[in-house]
């Protein structure tokens, strides 16, 4: 139940804001009741905790509160606190909800609490059941999303304002499905000179997040014949799914202590295209080193495959010169995928691909019948925030933000626990702290065990992978300014004392 | 050639606008030139009548075709006039180009010029292929888009602005693939005041138009085991195409002189849903007889099966109460498919569905696992347009317009074809004139001669269905005011001085 309460909290947090605060958060409780999610008899939180939890006001939670009492779902007893009321057929619509949750997590997210996963053994006994758990992580330092309480709100509204009155009126009509040509027209400007990528407006797709753009190709590609795509060893598996889902199988590039593997003799080898994350691993960190870039386009070359570029945060490099796309090495046989869901933010839905010519036509194709996506004001927008320079400001102050908690994360890690080697710095909003082996399961519970979300590299490790590595994947552009001091502190509590040390740690 | 023309010349029409029209043009310019749809050659139409076309100032084109010329493009002779110019290895991606364009054509559209049919006979001789053609319809009564020259810009702004200022920093992440519960708050609100839905914000899922909702329960079916979703007899082929896409056979359900039929001997038998236009036969524009309306529900009730709404302009009707949506009568076998694409804009993407409950899990993880789709400030600027009233102010204001318009229509053709039959009007922004049997081609031809874009009803017939039905759909909702009145003469123009009528004239 501790579980499910963590779950349903963090739910509560993701809906329950805005002009409607109290309605929605009544609309959530009396939905859990009733899919059952919510027990007869199971005590909710104190309202105080539920809105420290919530970031709401006490008096809104118990307000509603009091309105579920009076509307039959809750009861209330003095010293019993508030729980729910005994009624008439719930409805057994918990497992499926909650599957089709699992399935409808977000890029980059996971499950939002750790369990024991078999294969993998701990020596640390887990903390004893019988205690009460934090209802929800107060911390987090899970990668996938940049800091949003930096989101301009500002420069974006004027730039919506700007461009949504210079809009031509078939601008409200059914539009390209590749997107507006004033976005496709900067963005090219804007890739070109930002991340060397060759991009003309004519081949550039706007789509809405780089989810959207994969299972178009995924499509294409599919319907091309191709039968697999070949994946890194460590990734999403929302990515994984999306392919096999398309029907592709997914063979599994191995790695050494450079990073993936791409020699032809491998996987590549029956793969009519690769997914990778070239400039910045995810999550391990890492670049692909200069010949295997040469190595796995010069294979797409031979074998008329397609490499499909996940630049997901390529805007954020901090100690040397940004790596180029790798697309610029063949625009031809790479499908670049760039997205604002890290530079900006994931609300926007505004990610777009830049694609071999030859793709162009099968993409648009697959693209039109499913649906044009993004809306035109908001292409509209993002074409003026780009054009004004607006995106290249944000991207400079935040990556000064994000280096700045990088060298804090280097830092504390090093005052707390020296020996536990931090990797994947140079570049994007997560590191990697490599863990003793066999422990990465242990800290993970001590973590949830205060409050903090991480998630271990372990969790984004293919399944026909053997386990060699243990780590944490933190995600330091996570939490707001006011709140990553304290995940920080928090991380370095939850951080073995002992030494510790992984082969992997040039990664 | 002049077709092609037309076509270059309506693409252009819908790309370019905005800050960088000359840079778009050359752009558009370059790309046909390159991709083969201008041959070497080809004489362009002069810079004044492209302009006009386009709607642009001449200057702009001119500038345009001077710097192809400095470029090489193009070719500028005194009295012979500009023409594409021969280039090295022109690439042959013509015909794929146009099959992906054909495939995207958005909703309620159709392709944009006539050309004969097989199987439907005319009398008439085409005008003698050797005059030009008008190069762009210079008027445009398709059905399918609202006047979007009257999107209400100030208000939709105002939303905006106040939505995004009073937006949590959590809408700026990864969401809830429902979308935003404060927009399914006040839609459920809305639904059931003005459509008489049934609808609780946790069974509405907020989709990017009607298509993707319909690719969703299209999808979801598939995986349930359904093998057959019925439609009706005329509707768009876009839709149907979706389902094939989704791998479901398309049973066509036949019609009487009142409508669908909806018996269970027929092909709903084997069928699993059906797709339906209830409240307005998209386009032959007729509302379901209540007797069949229950018939249809029973159907679903005794054979576990689904009725789709779509209630594509379920807002706009004149002359009595709206008819209320179908899924009144019962939610859990009627999928409500709503939109913001007729009664406010297409480009915003905007559409809803309100689920059974049963489906609502499978919904939302087939949704979840494409994408979120709808930008998060998009959402909570309509849910503040929702809510403020504003949307039923313009709603209130476009029927008002509508019906003037449908009012204006009716007593033109009166005026001008006495014996042409104008049905369908009662409600929506499209009516069907009834056309003397085997005329259709024939008129249609004429309109496109005098640049009138409109369609017969046999481009919504289904393949199987055999012609009976002559008629002209008329989207009296797609021109702005300024251009209503001419478009309105063209087509009385066109239309036949003879009697005619059909016997569908009651639809």
């Amino acid at each position: 139940m501790a579980n499910e309460w963590a779950t349903f909290g963090a739910d509560l947090h993701l809906e329950l804001r805005g002009p409607r605060l109290r309605a929605g958060l009544m609309d959530a409780l009396r939905e859990a009741v009733r899919s059952g999610r919510l027990e007869a008899g199971t005590r909710l939180p104190s309202s105080r905790s539920l809105a420290a939890d919530l970031g709401m006001a006490r008096n809104t939670v118990a307000d509603a509160y009091a309105e579920l009492v009076a509307e039959g779902w809750l009861t209330a007893r003095q010293g019993s606190g508030t729980r729910v009321a005994r009624r008439a057929e719930p409805r057994g619509a918990g497992p499926r909800r909650s599957a089709a949750r699992r399935a409808a997590e977000p890029r980059g997210s996971a499950p939002r609490h750790v369990e024991a996963r078999p294969g993998i053994g701990s020596a640390a006994a887990p903390p004893p059941r019988a205690l009460p758990r934090p209802s929800t992580p107060a911390h987090n330092l899970k990668a996938g999303t940049p800091d949003l309480a930096s989101f301009p709100r500002a420069e974006w509204l004027k730039a919506y304002r700007r461009a949504f009155t210079a809009a031509p009126n078939e601008a409200f009509g059914y539009g390209d499905p590749r997107g507006r040509i004033e976005l496709r027209t900067v963005l090219a400007e804007y890739l070109a000179r930002a991340r060397g990528v060759y991009a003309r407006p004519e081949r550039i797709v706007v789509c809405a997040g780089f989810v959207h753009g994969l299972m178009l190709i995924g499509q294409v590609l599919r319907s091309r014949g191709v039968r697999d795509v070949a994946i890194e060893s460590y990734g999403l598996g929302l990515h994984a799914g999306l392919l096999t889902g398309a029907g592709l199988g997914i063979p599994v590039l191995p790695f050494d202590e450079r990073g993936t593997l791409v020699e032809e003799s491998g996987p590549l080898g029956s793969a009519g295209a690769v997914l990778m994350t070239a400039a910045h691993q995810f999550p391990l960190g890492g670049a692909l080193p200069p010949d295997r870039r040469a190595q796995v386009v010069d294979w797409a070359r031979a074998s008329g495959g397609f490499v499909l570029e996940d630049d997901y945060d390529g805007e954020f490099r901090y100690d040397r010169q940004p790596v180029g796309a790798l697309q610029g090495l063949d625009p031809e046989r790479v499908v670049y995928l760039g997205t604002a869901s890290k530079s900006l933010a994931p609300g926007l839905r505004l990610a777009w691909m830049v694609l071999p010519e030859s793709l162009v036509g099968e993409v648009v194709a697959a693209k039109g019948v499913v649906d044009w996506v993004s809306s035109a004001p908001d292409q509209l927008a993002f074409a003026e925030f780009l054009g004004s320079g607006a995106y290249d400001r944000h991207v400079r102050a935040m990556r000064l933000r994000y280096r700045r908690r990088r060298d804090q994360l280097v830092a504390a890690v090093a005052a707390h626990s020296p020996e536990t080697r931090v990797s994947g710095i140079a570049a994007g909003l997560h590191a990697v702290l490599a863990l003793p082996p066999g422990t990465e399961q242990e800290v993970l519970r001590a973590a949830a065990w205060n409050g903090l979300a991480v998630q271990g590299v372990n969790e984004f490790r293919r399944p026909t992978v053997p386990p060699t590595l243990d780590g944490l994947v933190v995600g330091y552009g996570t939490p707001p300014d006011s709140a990553w001091q304290s995940a920080l502190q928090t991380l370095c509590r939850v951080l073995p004392p002992t030494p510790g040390g992984t082969e992997a740690d040039t990664w």
